[in-house]
């Protein structure tokens, strides 16, 4: 431990690895606390500084992470996309069913909108109304269904998944299941997102899966 | 023609029928231009008093009809809902196959929405931000699902649906993937909503069909 401290202590301040990091962490930090504000008040009744209190760093601090509240949605559009990537590696190791992939996945891009219905709305309105940001929700999408697209090739090549449907199109119906069942249950009062998730997915499957 | 004209000036001008039939038309009307001023300006940038003066009554009117702005969408969750009960009807009346009237309906749903990206968008961030209009689309697609569960039963009796899903779920099938369309085919620049509908109704379709 105190060695460790004493290493630490030794890297220069300015070294660009540490201070990478500790952007890094700010700027997670200020998309936690925003996710949790926005659940609990609404996406437009948040404010930035609202966001820094919470954060507990300087006002300004927020501005030099992202142009404006909405970019805050950038980052979750970064995370999904993340877990899309996981998926495509995972799928590529070979040690999990296609099926299996594609339905964690999606029950792992629901966890983050789905902590709350509110919250889901609130990003829902915010990425429908700011120009940039669904510009930028849209590129990521795109590259996820790439990728996704990818692991419906191999479902394919591994005789789990329909030859007569193109991977992009597949990848499209993923997305659009996912999505809707968000919609459709960010309308609701109060529900279950997994149950809801589960019967979406098997509908995905029964499009998908090689009959 | 002139004896329509007498018998019409012989209705007392206080005939409830009457009043009803305009109250309908002005109704109609305002929703008509609002809903062409919303995607031309976008919901929040359009007034109720941009509404009463591009339909030319005086600017109380409007609240005769609706008592907010957001109320406006009622009307058009009120015309989807009509649609699926005429397709419930067209199914009963065992004409056409139920593939071709859930296909002809999931068209027709869209058209409406569909006229502008920016007006699906506008709609949507409309009625996820209103608790009120939520609340009574969300009622409106439960009598929707009712519907089709009506004719998801006579596609199975039929066995043109398979049988060992509930006619429920499919309905739910067949609004999640229709909503989930127009959210993204919202999010583009430009594209053809009828040929995302296309694919959309063959995944539907792929799902439900008998096997």
């Amino acid at each position: 431990m105190t060695a460790t401290h004493q290493l630490r202590k030794s890297v220069p301040a300015a070294s660009p690895g540490r201070r990478e990091r500790r952007r890094t962490e700010t700027r997670e930090k200020l998309f936690r606390v925003a996710m949790q504000l926005f659940a609990e008040r609404g996406f437009f009744e948040t404010t930035t500084e609202d966001i820094t209190e919470a954060a507990d760093v300087g006002q300004g601090t927020f501005f030099n992470y992202f142009p404006t509240k909405q970019h805050v949605l950038t980052v979750l559009s970064e995370k999904q996309m993340e877990k899309i990537s996981h998926a495509r590696e995972e799928a590529e190791a070979g040690k999990a069913s296609i099926h299996d992939v594609l339905h964690g996945l999606m029950h792992r891009i629901a966890q983050e909108p789905g902590k709350s219905q509110a919250l889901t709305r609130s990003l829902m309105t915010a990425f429908l109304s700011n120009d940039e940001v669904r510009q930028f929700v849209r590129n990521t999408m795109a590259r996820g269904r790439e990728n996704l697209g990818e692991i419906i090739k191999l479902g394919q090549k591994r005789g789990e998944i329909r030859r007569d449907r193109k991977p992009a199109d597949l990848a499209m119906t993923f997305q659009r299941n996912t999505i809707g069942t968000l919609l459709l249950w960010a309308m609701q009062s109060e529900d279950d997102l997994d149950a809801w998730i589960e019967k979406t997915f098997y509908d995905f499957w029964s499009a998908a899966e090689s009959r």
